[in-house]
């Protein structure tokens, strides 16, 4: 690094700090980035410094979203009385890959995680259930990953939730596609066997 | 895609476009963006559009560099008389890296690869010379990378330096450590074979 230019070092120390990315592709960025005209730079620099600009949550599940309410929620054509619980936006953008969730969301910010200082009060779980005292929720499906932190969050408003009497569900268990049962852990594989589907 | 704000589309696109980074990536970049505060943005929004600010190329060997001449080349205690030829910076990067050389560089900006209409003159070629005439030069290591275009590259060299008398060199070719003899190619063999070492 001693031998570069210290604008070129800068970037490198900025790409250095992405997640996954080490030293040796961080330089590799920062020479990609060399090759492109000021402009291109410009562009990339700006959509940095305004990746803020107009991101506001959505007043009704909090994801983000351009406006007051997310296009889901304003969405009059999906089910609005099915309500997946998700720990955040990455995790409701796949469920909506997935093409085959008509309900709507609502995002926890997160999941409880003691060790590291996050309980119940640091996640949206107040406003989830001003949602559900407000509305006409038939089913709730707890959608938090199927690790510690999810597993104990779900357990909680499984618990948290049953004052209001509202069927509530976890994401089954099971083995993935293109999975090997051979190296499938415990649990998963006691999951899948007890809810095998027939034929 | 659809359900995310314009902002954080917009700087999944830039991320996008970086070598080796596909859309997931990017997606898990931008949010790891959104949890900057905006100072934080704006260093790397301010990184990347003043990249090419002060960037100049080394007048003696064409690397980058913030002055006139870089530091290798402003270095009293370099060999001089010993000149490595490199296709790029990241090549005297790596070079540097090793330690064990002590010369002076020279950057080709690229090397020979005639089907994508990079010839001679394309390169830094008549620079060289210019080196080469107005320095005394004992020895030139032709350091480019041993493919194709590499060595077509160093060919081309060693036939064009044959009138200055001067001893010319190449990077050798063998096993690398940690490599396995069964995998290595007949080539590659057949150079460790030849430039075997005594113990």
């Amino acid at each position: 690094m001693e031998h570069l230019p210290k604008s070129i070092v800068n970037l490198i120390d900025q790409f250095d700090k992405l997640p996954g990315i080490g030293p040796k592709t961080a330089k590799k960025f920062a020479f990609y980035m060399l090759k492109k005209n000021q402009a291109e730079l410009n562009i990339f620099s700006q959509a940095i410094s305004e990746l803020k600009n107009n991101i506001t949550l959505c007043q009704s599940c909090l994801t983000l979203a351009d406006n007051k309410l997310c296009k889901i929620c304003s969405d009059k054509n999906r089910d609005h009385s099915t309500l997946a619980v998700v720990a955040d936006p990455l995790d409701l953008l796949a469920i909506e890959k997935s093409g085959d969730y008509t309900g709507i969301y609502f995002v926890l910010g997160g999941v409880i995680d003691q060790p590291n200082g996050i309980g119940p009060d640091q996640l949206n779980i107040q406003k989830l259930e001003e949602k559900i005292k407000a509305n006409t929720i038939n089913e709730i499906i707890i959608a938090t990953n199927p690790d510690m932190e999810g597993e104990t969050t779900a357990l909680y408003l499984s618990k948290l939730l049953k004052k209001y009497n509202i069927k509530t569900s976890r994401l089954a268990r099971g083995l993935p596609l293109g999975s090997d049962i051979e190296y499938a852990d415990e649990i998963t594989l006691s999951s899948a066997l007890k809810n095998r589907n027939e034929f």
